[in-house]
């Protein structure tokens, strides 16, 4: 396959800094032909400029992503998000008739979205480490779960280009990483770097396949009826 | 009142710059102070360093929040969440000290976070304004419902940080907007202005007044029992 890592961290010295290199060897070792983005050493701008074009760095990153299989997100989770410098990638690269403005817009047609659209058929994943707990990002965390803390990125900016996206790899209480911890992690890693390929991916469900009422495009009434929230967008047994 | 207005957008001549152009007159009219914190018009730097210190330009901004009664965050929705440049202000202002990492953390108290801290006491809000339709963002809606995609933001930084968040203030379907739509809006977001004092924050939960189990973080079992998700966080009558 090939894999491109979107990589955001300043310190290659961090733990996410041996997580990228540790998963470029990997990878390479099991025949992958893999690409990193290593957003703070490219100095990447993070802002969308008024009118702003696609220019040779955006179309570098939108060739990048043309040309993979699957795309690793790498990131520590900063104010339970992804760091700026990572969203600014994704306003400058997921352009408008790339990332987003794509087919048909009418009454009938919501164009090319969640689950089509330019990157449809390419896997994607998170790759998060946590400075909290587990239990903070449990379903009864005073975080919120991670599941819908990761909404906005899984389902609002890669399942909305099309993408089919793997449940995250997630690493907490990074400031007690000890060799022993670090080893499990690196394994654990390995194992999912292993699976990319047939691991099953989050079931979003797909806005042009019956679900959604168009052009209000909330879920039909005999969908989830009674049901609410971010997890009714989940494809369940039904 | 003194408010601060942190703002994002690109372009000055759009509906963003006639909004924050009208809250600022609007504001200073009925007696208030008011300051801005153009991101892009300062050329913010949004990018977090490795090791990174609050140099001259973070000190500024802190000492505007620590000044500010209420602070308005006004951005376009970019991706389901605050473009690159605000989320990059959050990072380097936010910084450890003063946006997180206060108070005693042990195994009995986990930090003065989630409703207190240092700007505990201040109110915000959010200012957002969509391209998309608000059937869009409704509770079945297919981005998700606009309160919960925006609970990293309105409880994850701002309650975070202790600040009482009031319920935001959105306009959709920007592209759609004529004079009578603009002097709806407008006059809409002149009474939001006028009640800034008054309206009620989102009762989110605090940390550290008993719903919570520490250090776990999860909301105890008698707590909206066998409830899961964002919205447990929110307290409702019970």
């Amino acid at each position: 396959m090939n894999i491109l890592i979107v990589y955001a961290h300043p310190d290659p010295r961090s733990l996410n800094g041996a997580l990228k290199d540790y998963a470029v060897e990997h990878l390479q070792a099991s025949g992958h032909a893999v690409q990193v983005s290593d957003l703070y050493a490219m100095q990447w701008r993070p802002t969308l400029e008024a009118g702003e074009t696609p220019g040779p760095e955006v179309l570098r990153e939108q060739e990048k992503l043309l040309w993979a299989d699957t795309v690793i997100f790498q990131f520590p989770l900063w104010w339970f998000s992804m760091p700026a410098i990572m969203k600014g990638w994704v306003e400058r690269v997921f352009s408008h008739g790339f990332g987003y403005g794509i087919g048909e817009h009418s009454d009938r047609r919501w164009g090319d979205r969640y689950g089509e659209g330019t990157l449809a058929g390419k896997r994607a994943m998170l790759l998060i480490t946590a400075g909290g707990w587990e239990p903070h990002y449990s379903a009864r965390g005073i975080n919120g779960p991670i599941e819908q803390l990761m909404f906005p990125i899984q389902h609002g900016v890669l399942h909305y280009a099309g993408m089919q996206v793997l449940p995250p790899f997630l690493i907490y209480r990074t400031s007690r990483m000890d060799e022993a911890r670090f080893a499990a992690a690196r394994a654990e890693l390995g194992q999912r770097l292993d699976t990319l390929h047939s691991t099953a991916p989050i079931p979003f469900r797909r806005q042009n396949h019956g679900d959604y009422d168009i052009p209000a495009l909330t879920l039909k009434n005999k969908v989830a009826p009674d049901q609410f929230g971010l997890e009714i967008h989940v494809k369940t047994q039904e």
